[in-house]
């Protein structure tokens, strides 16, 4: 695809900025002056594709990354190394800075299934209006590539308004964040003097689902398990063999129920042990937060949640266990009168500060074999299914990565959350007049309950984090029919523009 | 594909038949003697494609039957309801009959994955030397097409010695059997004149493990269950609502959990109510029948069985409840980090005499009722699934059927057993110098763990069942890479010879 002119130029555009304009009212301005073309480009951005299958998509993306950055007079660079996508580092040095930040987002998204989507390919960005506010559908539009594209148009806007930068910019756009950052600590240590900073503003994940702006000063830690449990060698007619032959199925549900009770508490044991409590000020930040809980259940159409009655935004500071998927045999139009010979389970574990990814694969592994079954890494010979009841076999994913938590009275972090909340006022003053149910209140939380490698970040370029997300929560990250809501898009390309322009 | 020639016809041969053969004799000569071509018959009958999805596939097997029972003078024709694959009926009436016999089988054969096979399609037939003996791999191979060649190779061989039929013989080879016979009854009714007989001889299944020939007196009844249970209307990320949104994967897997104890009795109440008890003489038959358990584990590669220390001919007098498929999400290569939407159970549920398929239906939806669920038959909307704390789907298959049971000390029963052990002695005699362990022993059982709709045929055409399988058991049957031992072929056609003879 060509590159040039994905983004329109300031320069070319050659418009007036007013006069002492916060960074915040000149990203605004900025945007309702270029809706249109600034909306055309960002789709262009999300017609590359960026799925691991497919890593020319993914150095199609880094290149037009680069080249963009250099648009704009940014040194800019892929970090490599073999066999894995780039990293796209771009850098502003600026004279007499007291503080370097670091503009964290990725370029990746995640596998897709094409024909779950309402649109004709994940790759063929789509305007919506959903209740009355144009959305745009395709991968990545919420996770991650607004938070590229903001910053971006960001840096475009100051430029056009002359406003200066104070500190010293950093860009980290990573491209394997989907995959679990496999490669992310190598490339940032082997790079540690280029993507040292004070702070890394790690731009990903949703805001409140009030659609108040939000800062986190955490995420959860990410693991997963693949447990396979076995029946026959080979499929077995139900009738002949059924109730007598072991059913692998059965053997996983049972295995799979005893790990929660109803109400989705956890029952391995020493699940929740070590965990690190929350300081007064991350409590106090907490319970100021909205309770959304009723509006996500309607929306979610579910009609009860686990846990009850503690909230989504308590939950999330406790580590979880989740299913991913199951599979045996098959349902449907291929169901077949037998007895599966293997059942498997896909399980994702976050952890929050204080449970390392290897103690809570291990406390889960113990469970199993707690359960009777006896414990094999790679498929079980003959010889070993015939000589033990159960076997399973779990797959413990190495691409796994502890929680973060970084305090919210540290100096940084002060003013970060300053510039987030001069955002948020120019942002709720802005648009008083239309319909949309806005707030200037900026929501603090300890956590997010997704995951992001920060504590790789952290090592590797002596550092601290904390996330400044501005995709909608309800953008189908992950999963089929992705989408942003455009407001979104234009409110972070304001917020992201006043943490450029920090002192 | 072309019609003729499928079957070499004796008078081609022009083979002079030995004196005083018995039917089990001459069909061994005529099959020892003309092996190869009719394996190659075989082989072109078993790739002709037989499954539902293909109707067009059934019909050409039908007319192909049709085509070989006129050119062995067989009154032959189809007897058809719209929108159903046909059966094929033939019909030899014998002067001075005192019995007429009808032979049932199926021409039908299970849905198949041709990614699980290890030849290049299902119906690409495939011989394999396994333990030193033939096999012929195809899509019912088994399953049921052996049935239907042994019996026509059968009457070619009793025409080729001279060797007179005594009984009316009929011949009704069904269509759909593996989609559970929604319409035989219908067909069978229609057309009771034609198919009435003092017992239908129902071909299909395997013999005994033990690799003796096998008589069974009835089929387990057969009915299905699939079970869908709600998390979010669309997939969620994991880390941001794992542990608060309900997983709907974790919620099969708790509800699965307790329909079995952890040795695979069934906790469902009242699902053992309502059994038949076994007479003293089915209780004494089945004391005799040979226990192969320790066998057949070593040849599954299974560690435990369901039910232990129970038998497996013992179990098959109960009640079962099997987990055939299980899906939610997706796991492997296409997992991702989601709270999946939905999570699906097919279950079948095997009936003996006793319980009606219906009032088990019943008792496993009453369970789900127990356990919380709002039931439903339909998608449930968003009202219903957000004013329910759990809401199920469940699909009762209609196309299901009960259990049937003829008493072994019958007349007629006691007839076909004589047959039946004739040419057991003589397959056992026949071969003595082999070095495959072969067994004069009849087996005789109260009911076969799988099903066929027996209770159709008996009140559509007033007559008992009795089962005769010649199929191996490790026949694949229902699965990727189902087979036939070519062996088992050559014995059925000899068992199939002392029926048709039958007085």
């Amino acid at each position: 695809m060509p590159r040039a002119a994905l983004w329109i130029t300031a320069a070319l555009l050659n418009l007036a900025p007013a006069l002492a304009q916060t960074p915040a009212q000149a990203a605004n301005q900025y945007t309702t002056a270029h809706r249109s073309p600034l909306t055309q480009s960002f789709s262009s951005f999300l017609s590359i594709p960026n799925v691991a299958a497919d890593p020319d998509g993914l150095h199609r993306n880094a290149g037009l990354l680069i080249h963009e950055l250099q648009r704009r007079n940014v040194d800019a660079r892929l970090l490599e190394i073999p066999d894995a996508p780039p990293v796209v580092y771009g850098r502003i040095d600026t004279p007499g800075a007291k503080h370097t930040i670091v503009f964290y987002a990725h370029y990746d998204g995640q596998p897709v299934t094409p024909s779950e989507w309402d649109i004709p390919t994940p790759f063929t960005p789509t305007l919506r209006t959903v209740d009355g506010e144009q959305r745009i559908y395709a991968r990545s539009a919420g996770d991650d590539k607004a938070a590229i594209f903001a910053q971006l148009t960001a840096l475009e806007a100051l430029r056009a308004a002359n406003i200066p930068l104070h500190a010293n910019i950093r860009f980290v756009w990573e491209g394997e964040e989907e995959a679990g950052s496999p490669h992310l600590e190598q490339i940032l240590t082997a790079n540690s003097a280029l993507v040292h900073g004070d702070v890394f503003l790690i731009c990903d994940g949703p805001v409140d689902q009030s659609g108040a702006q939000t800062v986190v000063f955490g995420a959860r830690g990410d693991t997963h398990l693949a447990i396979t449990v076995y029946g026959p060698h080979h499929g077995l007619h139900s009738g002949h063999y059924g109730n007598w032959a072991p059913n692998p199925a059965l053997m996983l549900a049972q295995l799979l129920a005893g790990m929660k009770d109803a109400n989705g508490h956890v029952l391995i044991p020493h699940f929740y042990d070590g965990i690190a409590p929350l300081s007064p000020t991350e409590k106090a930040a907490l319970a100021r937060a909205p309770v959304n809980d009723q509006m996500l259940m309607n929306a979610f159409w579910i009609g009860h949640t686990e846990n009850a009655p503690a909230h989504l935004l308590s939950l999330i500071n406790q580590p979880s266990l989740n299913i991913n998927g199951l599979s045996s045999g098959a349902t449907g139009a291929h169901a077949a009168n037998v007895i599966p010979p293997t059942a498997t389970a896909d399980l994702d574990l976050r952890l929050v500060v204080g449970i390392d990814w290897r103690v809570q694969q291990q406390r889960v592994v113990d469970y199993v074999r707690s359960r009777g079954y006896f414990i094999v890494d790679t498929e079980p010979t003959q010889q070993i299914l015939t000589t033990h009841p159960r076997v399973a076999m779990i797959v413990r994913d190495q691409a796994s990565y502890n929680a973060v938590r970084t305090p919210m009275d540290l100096p940084i972090a002060k003013l970060v959350i300053a510039a987030v909340q001069s955002a948020a006022t120019e942002n709720a003053s802005s648009l008083k007049s239309t319909s949309s149910v806005r707030s200037s209140q900026v929501v603090l939380l300890p956590t997010m309950g997704g995951s992001v490698p920060l504590g790789a970040m952290e090592r590797a370029a002596h550092t601290r984090t904390i996330t400044v997300p501005i995709a909608n929560y309800d953008d189908n990250q992950h999963a089929a029919n992705e989408n942003l809501r455009l407001q979104n898009l234009w409110d972070g390309t304001a917020t992201m523009a006043a943490l450029l322009a920090m002192q």
